[in-house]
């Protein structure tokens, strides 16, 4: 007998027939001796009809208020799976996020888990029960309902495993696991069996989005091993844990795309020391998040600087650059433009060399100019043309033989 | 500077329009200087979309669960009207029903109140904020979420204003008070200007389903003077509260039709001591509530037996009646039929004499045959045919003076 916390996702709880289906899978863990904590999301397309309904009330509305509102959502989907255990003849109790003992700051909308006691889940799991959880919520020391951010429900379920110390925690979503790359760009991209904390994390950021990062991070620093699967058929899906010396003869886990960035360009800044840290403070200022860079002195000593951000932030950008470019007296944005970000991630890279020479190889033989370049321990990322994206992703997919 | 609370039903807070318009009556009210606590229900028709999905998953859901999942409703409310004032530049904050302290028994969908302490309110309140508390729902001991049945949150309202030691309860509904007589029915019904706690129950369970009967006998033992009146115009409405002594010159307060009650007559039972008490112990071990009961003795020395009780419980009466009969050996179910109640009712029938034989000469001229009669001590009821009903209605509400 083991003690199994499932999460089960908004997609997959979306409607009654959906919540029937999930409680079957949950009955089946049941039926196979063991003891289950579910924690799940609110039904898909809920939470964005209540934000759309307090919008309309309010352009700005309180976020203290706001998460009043959104807990109703894990609410609804607790109660309704509790009921359709209880169709099947299996017992089962809902718990709210305060009730499974969530605590957390006090920062409305993207709460931070502080402790989780597990309340009496522990009880009643030994009574026989199953005990499905409010994802995404918790409360902070003064009783307010918090809720912890946007697939708030992953981290609530690796947390309830840690918690609850579980044998296993798995988390049902629309994919099959974590593949070498996005199927839907790369047909032969295989499913991976098992992946390290830190190559999930470098997917994850990079766009794709299987699971969110602050769950990984969370599963990492308190090594909770998961595995991601789909909550649609019974095939085994991906384990994520910490790294194993095994894991390093895989040189590239996986390829991710990022079609999601926008390049900005600045050129004759004045070449003296500080002005690149100006324009990235006003960046930063601005709450724009900046991913590549690249500084070079272009004609008659002027520096010129290139840099990635999300396409939700390019405005925002532009404008904090073009403010801090005015206070210094000098200096253009004279170019904006969407690129593609493909990158290779993999623990092995730590340990083999020539990775980054093999990709920028790839890439010339498929014809894909390389616009900036920048790397983390296990990853390398480069900025191409956005129409580049499927051909680069492709040719690097197969080129590291992930096809294999 | 008076403390209010103000409560507003499902109909007054159906979409994001509605909404807006009781945020702008609160808004009113803060504006006249005046300390302001909120009780609100559920948008009207997400309790019956929830309860209709528990349904599809469970045809008899757990009850607790029921709890569970119906306080999403109230929970909904508050955070929008919160959100709405805001929108109004009013400090306000939402509470749920725990978080006010509604300490009830673990009786799941029904739940009683046993204590309301007003959580933070006072505190929020003395802070210059209008608190938004969400009505319906409380929490038992154990921590576990219940809720007050159906209407609960008037009864919410007046136990918040019991607990908060309130000045005034308002109680914002659909309708503008409590009438002499069903507008729809009576045309020229008058609305009442004040009214006793007895007069209010009496005229709630005969049918005019202005309020919850439960939240009239926690004013009436609490001593809540509440005022119903209307979410849609700035009218005066209805103070209900405790007898005084003018309210005895009025002998008839209001007229109540009541069209959903069904009469089964039962015939030829042996005339032995304690039949009938069978039939009505059979009764009541079915949970059928009797109303009216006539009991003569027919040819031959049988007793007949006739009573009515509501049209959603006959087909379980007539089953247990005629169980009982098959025990006794003796008589048959020989007619079942629609009927319709007419009650008058008023205070003041306590020390006027002769107000029965008023009533029933005013039917008589009219030609309506009285079927069946049963009384309270301020409430004289009538069945009769169901054609008859609209025109009984108003010959009593006119020939009693009702109005003038």
């Amino acid at each position: 007998m083991a003690l199994i916390v499932q999460k089960y996702g908004g997609t997959s709880v979306k409607d009654v027939d959906r919540i029937r289906n999930v409680a079957q899978r949950i009955k089946k863990t049941v039926d196979e001796g063991h003891q289950v904590a579910v924690v799940v999301s609110a039904r898909g397309g809920v939470t964005n009809e209540l934000v759309a309904r307090a919008k309309e009330l309010n352009p700005r509305p309180d976020e203290r208020e706001m998460d009043m509102l959104l807990a109703c959502g894990e609410q609804e989907t607790i109660a309704l799976t509790a009921m359709a255990l209880h169709a099947l003849g299996i017992p089962a109790v809902s718990r709210l996020g305060y009730q499974a003992g969530f605590r957390t700051d006090a920062a409305h909308t993207r709460a931070r888990i502080r402790d989780i006691t597990g309340g009496d889940i522990p009880d009643r799991l030994a009574e026989g029960k199953v005990v499905i959880v409010a994802g995404f919520q918790g409360q902070d020391e003064e009783g307010e309902i918090t809720t912890l951010g946007r697939g708030g429900s992953d981290l609530s379920a690796v947390a309830l495993a840690a918690g609850l110390k579980a044998d296993v925690c798995q988390i049902y979503t629309d994919v099959e696991g974590v593949y070498t790359a996005d199927p839907r760009v790369v047909p032969n991209a295989r499913k991976i069996e098992e992946i390290s904390y830190e190559e999930m994390l470098e997917l994850a950021s990079m766009g794709s989005k299987v699971m969110q990062a602050r769950a990984v991070e969370f599963s990492q620093k308190h090594n909770v091993v998961f595995e991601v699967r789909s909550s649609f058929n019974h095939n085994p899906g991906t384990i994520v844990k910490a790294e194993v010396p095994s894991m390093e003869d895989v040189v590239v886990s996986g390829v991710a795309l990022d079609k999601n960035q926008a390049k900005i360009a600045v050129s004759d800044l004045p070449d003296t020391p500080g002005t690149a840290a100006k324009v990235f403070k006003a960046l930063g200022d601005a709450n724009v998040l900046v991913d590549m860079i690249v500084q070079n002195i272009g004609r008659g000593g002027a520096a010129n600087l290139t840099f990635t951000v999300s396409k939700d932030d390019v405005h925002r950008a532009v404008e904090a650059v073009e403010k801090s470019l005015t206070e210094m007296g000098g200096g253009t944005v004279n170019y904006v433009g969407d690129v593609a970000k493909v990158s290779v991630v993999g623990v092995g890279m730590r340990s083999h060399a020539g990775v980054a020479a093999t990709l920028f190889s790839i890439l010339a033989d498929n014809g894909v100019n390389i616009q900036m370049i920048s790397t983390s321990e296990i990853r390398i990322s480069v900025a191409i043309e956005l129409e580049d994206a499927v051909k680069a992703c492709q040719a690097v997919h197969d080129g590291f033989g992930l096809d294999k």
